[in-house]
């Protein structure tokens, strides 16, 4: 039977690499509905080869310059119009939007009752508590390989057996330095990943240990654990994304080669899985390892796991916090170490904003601790 | 609630670990059953100390010299006792007998409806089709540590998704070697074994990866594969067990440190499992390696599965003919590589014995290899 699937986000990196799952696999899938920000040409190629229904840009487009029958496939307009898509009943959701449209679709996605393939990372991070309010058991399956990888251990697995989940951390390029060395690396120093080829903010946050620290926050919403249940290792080669720890101490392992397609594509097939090209592990000849993380360098992990035990407005904070710092590094306005000197500060003084319960209180804290961050990146910049 | 077992071959190194995890939890456990080969003395210690009903003992023995209150627990004795204590309705019978007297009880327990945690080699390696016949799915837990974590691996999964599953191997003292070294190796060299502390016959059977070679045979009962979907990866930390294969390529690994406590409390327990103490596997400066086995010159792992590929009587002689060229090894008859030549020249002469669903045909392959092997061991003895 093929599934009915919208993709949320499809001219992004999650959103093309689910489009070749569905073109390896076009009688798996029948592609119910696409959006996008602003990419209007590559959205309207893609709903043409897929044949899509209906196709959502959150940006209103200038439809003068577009051939009359492309224009007339897009149905839903403007902002909040990924939301609307994502409401219509299909078998499976996958957001793969980045930003806070990201939350507000899944938000609408769950309370339609369509189940959320995710890969926004706002919806956890800012928005877990309400969002995991939404979603019965099983109604989100996580997209992130780490997430996936945890997701697939525990699967079939009674929670009562369940001591703790591994989250693996690649550590990024700056994991062997010592600490003096870090203090004057810029940007071009963190951009080089070893394994994984990411987006500019996600490498310097996997070097800062800031994305395990939100990868921390959004394993604690999607599995139920406190945060002191979950176990960061830095594993270099990325071949392990995640596991459980039974309580006769046990340990059941997540392994694939690093390739996004395979979380992917068992987000949207879930509880089936197909081949989509990805290697094999290689076991001739491997050598994995497995670190402790350094917390007393990278402080971002331990501030990301305060902000997260905190609650409320504080993984918001913690997230938009990060978003202004590394701006500030990118731009060569503060030191890579002062990444977490500023999100701390933004930390120690975050006022009450209510509930994160609408879009409206998570976006205040979001502007708040970016304007906040902005400001002290000022003060303490060299 | 607490749970019936019956402990067979309890005075053995698998039972005494049994009783170790029914110590720890005496209130998980009712002992409703021991059996023993010969070893009255700790026999009767064991049934006072659990307040056993029912005691077992294969070998006659001389009641004059026991204690009268000790010498009245023992109801059943002679060849075959413990196959009729196996056939006592219990939760679950462990089976850690070493030898033939396992198949049988193994196949006595089966039939007589109970589950059996299996630690007896011969129950698959010579009786597989037999014993999985009689065995309605998840009425066999696995108690040996590689089958065991494929177990866990495989649980709650769907078989039409897994590919292959994933057998790991210590590759023994010897896996560095080059071929030429080997050539004069002796008893005292294979004896060394880097992680697990074992009897002499297994710790030769795991220098010369025979002992692999017989695991692979009962994966393929155990969990209905193909033997070409066996895969056996060489892992010299012994910290990963085994693993399945998905067909997306995904791995899902098992891993524990190498402490027999683990499987068999899983065993014992499932689906529940607790703490037996065992430590904790440490993931702080940690190194796992995996390599392909050297078939070329560790030929015993081949054999064995050509061996199980030809299925009927060819199991069962290459386990007898490995343990006559064992035994030829270490008296110093014949050399360390010989031990495959002996079991390769003894499978291809194996005679027609008709269907292995016997213990009479059966037993009858095992003495006729036997002796072949042990005359094979004289002819080409240096």
């Amino acid at each position: 039977m093929r599934r009915r699937l919208t993709i949320l986000g499809s001219t992004g990196s999650v959103g093309r690499q689910a489009l070749d799952v569905v073109r390896a696999h076009p009688d798996r899938f029948e592609v119910a509905g696409l959006s996008a920000a602003s990419n209007v040409d590559l959205l309207l190629e893609q709903a043409a080869e897929f044949d899509v229904g209906r196709v959502a840009l959150e940006r209103e487009p200038d439809v003068s310059s577009l051939p009359r029958d492309l224009a007339n496939r897009i149905e839903v307009t403007g902002p909040g119009a990924a939301r609307r898509l994502a409401e219509e009943p299909v078998d499976v959701v996958l957001n793969g939007i980045v930003g806070f449209a990201g939350l507000s679709a899944t938000v609408g996605a769950l309370q339609a009752g369509n189940t959320v393939a995710l890969a926004n990372k706002e919806s956890l991070v800012a928005g877990g508590e309400w969002v995991m309010n939404l979603a019965p058991s099983n109604r989100i399956i996580p997209v992130d390989s780490e997430h996936s990888a945890i997701f697939q251990c525990l699967e079939g697995r009674d929670a009562s057996e369940v001591d703790r989940i591994l989250l693996t951390a690649s550590g990024g390029p700056f994991f062997e330095r010592p600490k003096a060395e870090l203090l004057d690396a810029g940007p071009e120093d963190a951009l080089r990943h070893p394994t994984w080829q990411m987006g500019t903010k996600i490498t310097i946050d996997s070097a800062s240990m800031m994305n395990k620290g939100l990868e921390v926050i959004e394993a604690h919403h999607l599995f139920g654990v406190p945060y002191e249940d979950v176990r960061v290792v830095v594993h270099r080669q990325s071949v392990v994304h995640g596991g459980a720890i039974f309580r006769d101490g046990s340990v059941i392992l997540h392994a694939a080669v690093p390739d996004m397609r395979l979380p992917i594509a068992f987000g949207i097939l879930h509880p089936e899985r197909v081949d989509v090209g990805a290697q094999p592990i290689g076991f001739d000849a491997a050598t994995w390892t497995f670190d402790e993380p350094r917390n007393d360098v990278f402080r971002c992990l331990p501030l990301a796991i305060q902000a997260g035990q905190a609650g409320g407005p504080y993984p918001v904070a913690l997230n938009a916090a990060n978003e202004a710092a590394v701006e500030a590094f990118l731009e060569g306005r503060i030191k890579f170490l002062q990444i977490a000197d500023v999100i701390e500060e933004v930390l120690e003084i975050v006022p009450d904003f209510g509930k994160m319960q609408s879009m409206e209180n998570i976006e205040a804290v979001d502007r708040w601790a970016r304007s906040a961050a902005t400001r002290f990146a000022q003060d303490i910049a060299p």
